[in-house]
């Protein structure tokens, strides 16, 4: 008997055991196309990141965050949005949800030219990120979001998602008062989202914020199958966090392939929790997620490849050598 | 307003909410200078363990595991336990708890000659690791122990602690019954050991795994003060782990500094729970630990120099710039 080079389990899987209070189904909403390419320093190549969403989908994943119609000036990285949503029409035409982000009516308007049908608006809970984010304040850009939303709904979405950045903290401000984050959020839903994804957007938070936000907005009548959470690993914090949100009846949760969405190895390392670490856990515990670890990994490591630099989730290079 | 350049809080530390369930303080019982030198390539000076180990008391850090007296035939990393074990003499005089690693009589006599009284003996739950790492079936290396223990206990030992290794997942076997661990930890007990230490040593395990642990251990009459936990943040699931532990009742968590104890960019990375993810965590909590984030930190960025690469910490990374 010999062990594996990686030192891992022989199938490449966690051993599943189930724990009390945990749902039976995660829906992982992927961010790595979006949120974790416009973070990168070097423009990715159209035919890259179509091919990186394909993949995705072909390892199970069934909603992809494709790319933001925001002014190319503001996020550079995303400026072929125009390019890259045709090339996903067969994906979107098989099934899989590929919604984009809209900023605004005009990013809305072509978003729509292009056949999109599910959409995000992304908020801020603090003045302070909705001042340097969108140069409004929170109010200005809840009503700058209204008739994107409006129009949507009317143009025939049947989910509009919105963003709540900096829910547990803010580089700025410090700590977020949770009745912020809850009064932004309800705002958002009264205003026509079917959905509101709760961002740590600096990666600080610890469990016992999670809970206490999600019992709050709880108290303010939204069921946590309406909330999905956002956790970014600066702290390291992302799993653990997670594991919070499911126990309390969050379903939903965001997470990014590979840990994209920040330069692990550099100040500001703000990377999103990776999808393979949250596989991990949810595999282990038994949570159905349609998704299939080993071929994500590659897709991964793959798109490592493409960037150039190693993956900083540790579950890809535990399973990929990288 | 600007943030500050890291995008962190103000103060470095986070938020404390605290969260129902768990204890009020926790022990870290700090393995860096032995479980996580061991298995760096370079040697690191007398001196260089000397002072890391005098900086990580210097935070708060109360018990440190200080070498291990196994054969340096096996571990050369760890050859000069001889002469790091008296330059802490004034640390241990002034209280702070130093345990050593003894495999055999021989080596629990060279650490007795030298004034050590607080020890740890190193079982497998598995055959195959027990094999591989002792030369030894898990009955043969548990007879090995027992002389070791009780020696140690009329030399004055207060405390002996046992590791278990292999607990959830074994390289060349692939998953561990439960019950097994539980026969090799009750047995350890048996023979005197104080306190058990559950080792992830290939760190594949999620929580419903270590819940079903915890609670076999219940049901076998041994408390949870009597355990701690020993995760690897192999699969990124070390800290989500240690707190299904917390809520278990387990209020001593081993951890490193600045996740020693791995390359974090080659196959089998292999680090331990970095202390400093676990104290953000912690101290989020609320929980108390006596440990000063700030001055551990820097403590790892200052190590992670004399080693010559980047700490796998993302809380160091996130606090030191790195």
């Amino acid at each position: 008997m010999t062990p594996r080079e990686s030192g891992g389990p022989p199938d490449g899987l966690p051993v599943r055991v189930a724990m009390d209070g945990l749902p039976a189904r995660v829906r992982i909403y992927e961010v790595g196309p979006r949120d974790g390419l416009q973070n990168e320093a070097a423009a990715v190549p159209v035919r890259v990141k179509a091919e990186f969403i394909r993949r995705l989908a072909g390892a199970g994943l069934t909603t992809v965050e494709a790319t933001s119609f925001v002014h190319p000036r503001w996020v550079p990285q995303l400026a072929d949005a125009e390019q890259l949503y045709p090339e996903l029409a067969p994906l979107a035409a098989s099934g899989v949800r590929l919604p984009v982000l809209v900023p605004n009516e005009r990013g809305l308007d072509r978003a729509l030219a292009l056949g999109a049908r599910e959409f995000a608006v992304f908020a801020s809970a603090t003045e302070s990120f909705a001042r340097a984010n969108l140069n409004r304040t929170v109010a200005q850009s809840l009503a700058m979001f209204a008739p994107v939303i409006r129009t949507a709904a009317e143009a025939g979405a049947t989910r509009v998602r919105g963003y709540v950045s900096m829910c547990f903290g803010d580089p700025w401000e410090g700590p977020v008062a949770t009745a912020d984050v809850v009064r932004v959020g309800v705002r958002l839903l009264e205003l026509g989202c079917t959905e509101l994804s709760l961002g740590d957007t600096i990666g600080v938070a610890t469990p016992g914020q999670v809970a206490a936000l999600l019992d709050a907005f709880g108290r303010a009548g939204v069921a946590p199958g309406r909330l999905a959470v956002h956790f970014h690993d600066t702290y390291g914090q992302a799993l653990a966090n997670t594991l919070t949100a499911l126990r309390h009846g969050v379903t939903t949760v965001d997470a990014s392939a590979g840990g994209l969405g920040g330069c692990p190895f550099a100040r500001s390392a703000t990377g999103n929790l990776a999808t393979e670490d949250l596989l991990w856990m949810l595999h282990g515990l038994g949570i159905e997620t349609g998704v299939e670890l080993s071929a994500l990994a590659a897709t991964s490591r793959w798109m490592a490849g493409q960037l150039g630099r190693p993956s900083p989730s540790r579950t890809v290079r535990a399973l990929t050598g990288d």
